[in-house]
């Protein structure tokens, strides 16, 4: 394989490398032919790591293809709301609001699907395609699989889903890919609309009978108090979550992703993840190891 | 469904609609189950109809829905090459050329596949769709099924196909769906690379075991004597196609074309087609009816 | 295809031809798949069209197998009155009556088998497998799969149905055969029993779950007065066929079909029809374009 | 069961019950799952056992049962001279030959598929369907899954096996069913022609891959001196049967049947039988015991 | 076939081996494909019959054996205490009580599971396996199917049954294999545990589905009076079989077997029979013919 | 999971945990689905590590469950010469010698069986099975899948491997299932004979098309100077592999060791495995690291 092992690997002690891979087995046997739908969000791809962009998406391809070795069904979702603005920029549109929410009109919409569809949904696959053939990009458009309403003609292409057919990705699943999803939906007559990428993360997870969704973000989880990162919580119940809603200890935008996770763990997904994913292999760790990171969230009795 | 008939339809006589559908009987037969690759080609794309451009697309979404209906199963194939430009141009890039060849660097290739994945491939899924969930896009990158090597390093990400895994779009046949095929092709380490459309659709249509390669193009056919619309060939071998490239009869961008043709009924294809696009429901005709059009590349024994 | 085309069709305009092609499709993705049960009667058999008796079944013929090639799946029920008559005639055979029905002894049972399987099933079968290996014959009696009960010992070898397996005509169906299928059915210890086609019709209709059930007679349709045929119903649901039959608007050989086709509605069939069987081509016609013929018959909910 | 156990089979002794089964064991395991195929001949069919006709065929019917009771796989075959003249006779139709054979005009053709498929076929189905929804007849036009071709203008619709299309009564045994085979022909545009039994038998018994083919006549098998039954050759190879024919000792009507083993045989089948249909039973005491009955043809290696 | 025929059973006239065979008829259709358990008990290998030990158990394969070949589905189950008692014996090894029952230790548990599965096991499997490759050895500890619960401390290593998976003994019978049992079942992390043969006999017949469950003993069945064999129940419901346990009828070792008998058919096996294995071929007569031998126990509704 | 994690593995920084599962990415991918072979040597049976034998077998369990994890097919070979030695001392069996080689008579074969099949086997199936429902056990005499030629017969029952069916285990490890087994094989009429462990594993690798042969001993690997344990060869090609078997540097129980791993790999086997199964966790680090362990053996081609 061309990716160089990490320095420092081969160096360590056999009983080391036992030790690691033994703890992994009972994590890879309880997940076995499992879908775990991970969002891979617009800031992580802009988080800058040690190795730069590409170094992040490169270690998040190797965590995918890991999945995949042990047997998981990985499939990725992903948005891209900074990279849609830049390319606005560059063609000099200027944006428009509503209430403060940005109007989607139809020159909006095929741009965004450019940046979706295009451009960075085209780079997950290529990060991932290094390794064998694995990935198959999707947009919610093919065979029309994520339904979408409009949500506000005053708001233009931008509309909430009402329906997922998990049968698209899933054929591609059980035929041993990847599915890569950009969040555009499909409306009436099959017209495309933008959709936000946490909510259709967390739809896909309960279509498919998923037994994780992860959502990749760029903080270390919920905290109980936003600015002190001791206060993060590892373990919620969909309770105990709404209660931090309601506080208003969760705002901005974590409440979606928060909404997601809740949503996602009623309709029966195992259990819903927020973790950082500016930490190598974050991914990684959180599946196959007793190292708790993030912020885990489940249903009452789950806990 | 949606469609308007067109005006005229319910005014034919009983005998007239039952002549019309008893005469495609045996063409259904025939191509029953068979793959049929169709390019909608960048020209098609921009041939200004009676009902303008989306009149066009919809006009060639019902007869690929309607080979779908008939038991056939269609994969389209498209480029992009004057929309690529355009969006150049917008973005304020200038072309290089060497040789008299575009250089195609990073930049530009981003560029090609916001365009032909993110906007043109999703034009026609979404034309398709309108009829119900039956279109899926896929790249070449997807799965690395289009295989490509670097023409020339001085061209920049310039491919050439080397190889195709026809199990990626036929998955997708057998399931029912139309795959629309953008031609971006899968390098070394799934670089992207650029590629010609009509060589694709020729490659996949051998590597399919198609029934049919039809290029849909904004000329009758081929010409003998370019300049005169009465010298249409309407049936060529391969060797006839060959000898007409030698002496010049087929010359500029129809030479890729006739190129395409000719591997693909070397390779097994039973027959390839040079139709005119402009022509409304042309695809339908060539392929439900006795009505000659276009120009018919066989092998010679087929003929 | 050894049919010659219908005179006058390659003469149509190419966008004639397109109308008729496109205004087919969404009935032809509307029925793919899905059985239709078409009874040829003894009475349409005796109808003499343009080219004889011979020519109506050639067109009959012509219609099942385009049913076949755009995806339907047609099942013949087919009786045989006139002919069985004809042939005790000519064996000297006397009938006699019971309450004015014919008593089936054992050798009139004989005659009746040797007219419907051995005779007209025969040339349904030939005359669809003029266009290829399509037709498999069927009697009731084959793996019992028509069951029946003596209707009075009276009248002898005279049976009701009281089941239907539908899995022999199934398995044919779905491995792309047409059954053409002789109304004898199989009673106590398998012995043969005659059986009413139209009623195996309708019976066979509801037991593969059919789409649709057509009967082919040698009249317009249902007349709310039978001398007028300007009163053809177009549409009728299941009570108001009822209340024609309990006005006597529907009288004598009509009663069994209507029957037929109410019973037949009643356990899941979409729709039935009765149509004109003189009129060339009419089932093609009913179900591959707008063009309304004969009469429907539906649940009062479809309606 | 309904058939009532033989006289005195209670009566045995327990050991001898369970020495009768065990030495059936070897010969039920070689057997299992092979096809057999059995002429049942229309001499066979005339032969006036204890029990009169109807007791013949009943008994021949428990014989079949039993074979699909133990896991083989029976196809019947069957002719029909005697019956075809009776009703000939019985219409009028006077006989023409040519050279000594039946010319077969299209009204002898009639009568002769009503009899073939319409009377024998069905007693045959509905005596093996007393045990249960076992048998579906077939005739070659089926499907035209036998192919012929005229053997002589002059003779008229009498055609000669050119092709058999295993899959239509493949399809029947696998789904668990004994075909019942009547012997016309499909040729030209299914053209029904008149074939002899005993050359079906063997051709279908060769498509099929046959483990046996076994003709049942009225004689105790293949004598080296016709009319001395003490010269029974209980064992023949195809070259010792064709030495037979050459020197005369095998005359008449036992020549199809011989040419029928050997053809059989040549292409495959491991062996012809050639048994004495007047024997209760024969054909399971040749199946399932150390008896040996009849002749016995097989290639020389097997020998 | 090695096995040589029973004396006597070539002399046999014709029509007495074929009177045995048409009786076979309608047991073999009745059973084809069920599941039969039959339990071959540790006296029964111990009885000495005309061959001695060997012969008994060389009978008892060519009833396994013809059972396979007629289509059931046969599964043996075995013990084997008196063989247990003399390998400890051999071993200087002294059995402990505890309220009179046999106390495991750990090395009483590998005794048992050497004689059970090393050497009682693999003789039944050597002796089928003679007939062709066709039984595979199981213990309950294989994929752990027989799960256990330890009866009483003080007992050691006995175990009660708790539940049985029969996908494992399934998927060798639908593979065509006659899985061979040992009974030792699986606790808690698979410790191993001895338990009752009948009791896992009757487990397996519900567990499986199982037409019937066969116990071969060595007395000729239940009898109303223990020692007066001409009080042989034939038949009983599961009520009067626990009246007779009530009253004391049925006591000692034959309690386990008649409330395996009675539990098997109160969870749907069709019917249970105590049989006397003595009697040579003793299940042959039992399933095939209409012999009445030992006691059938079945519900009150099926009588 | 009930095995505790080896002490200090939590304690790891998680950069170390997540370079030794990025390591084994390739390994897991290259081996998914592939079978391994491993041979678990009586004399591995008897090293005593840090946890005693149980200790050493509960690591061996851990990573063939690991194996199974990450997708392999692993199948456990074993012998036990030591173990039957011992029961046939406690038993008071004085062994015979011929040309020093041990004399199997019956009753040392019975104690092989048992102390194979009955003792070592089911300790193994326990040992994997604590993980859950894994393992199955088999003996090469089930369904006679390992069938053997008697050696000589001043031996007795010692055979050699002449024939592997390979489906046996094939179907238990295409279940998902571990077959475990016993070196015990078929001859004529299923007889049983004992046979060399390492040769089975050979060949039953060779038979399976396995991708590995390890076979687990308690030396470092093979040694170009006996006792030197410096001069370990890493990587050996056959030649190699033979020319140190003429040089008499490979000698006494190596040579058996040796010639399985040759002719394992001639027939096709990636590469044989020499290994010291007295590293904890030696199978797992071979397989899933970069840490080179014990003597590798590949065909020329290969290295």
């Amino acid at each position: 394989m061309s990716t160089p092992p990490v320095a420092g690997a081969s160096a360590l002690p056999l009983e080391t490398r036992a030790a690691v891979l033994v703890e992994a087995i009972p994590y890879i046997r309880r997940f076995a032919g499992r879908v775990v739908v991970v969002k891979y969000g617009g800031s992580a791809l802009g988080a800058a790591g040690a190795g730069g962009e590409a170094g992040v998406l490169a270690r998040f391809a190797e965590d995918v293809v890991l999945m995949v070795s042990v047997g998981m069904r990985p499939v990725v979702v992903h948005g891209g709301g900074p990279q849609i603005g830049a390319l606005m920029e560059r063609l000099g549109k200027t944006p428009r609001f509503v209430d403060g929410l940005r109007v989607t009109d139809a020159e909006t919409l095929d741009i965004a699907r450019m940046v979706l569809v295009g451009k960075i949904n085209r780079d997950i696959v290529g990060a991932l395609n290094a390794h064998g053939p694995l990935a198959i990009g999707l947009s919610g458009e093919d065979a029309s699989f994520i339904s979408v309403a409009e949500r506000d003609p005053a708001l233009g292409f931008v509309g909430d889903v009402v329906g997922v057919d998990a049968s698209v990705p899933g054929r591609l699943v059980t035929g041993g890919f990847v599915p890569v999803v950009a969040t555009i939906g499909a409306g009436e007559r099959a017209q495309a609309y933008n959709v936000n990428a946490d909510t259709v993360a967390g739809a896909l997870a309960a279509a498919m009978g998923a037994e994780k969704l992860v959502l990749l973000t760029d903080v270390p989880g919920i905290l109980e108090r936003p600015d002190d990162p001791t206060s993060l919580r590892a373990a919620l119940d969909v309770a105990q979550l709404d209660a931090l809603i309601a506080t208003g200890a969760i705002s901005g935008g974590m409440i979606p992703k928060a909404r997601a996770c809740a949503d996602a763990v009623r309709h029966g997904v195992r259990s819903a993840h927020i973790l950082d994913g500016r930490i190598p292999h974050v991914l990684l760790l959180e599946l196959l190891s007793d190292a708790g990171v993030g912020t885990m969230i489940t249903s009452a009795e789950e806990r």
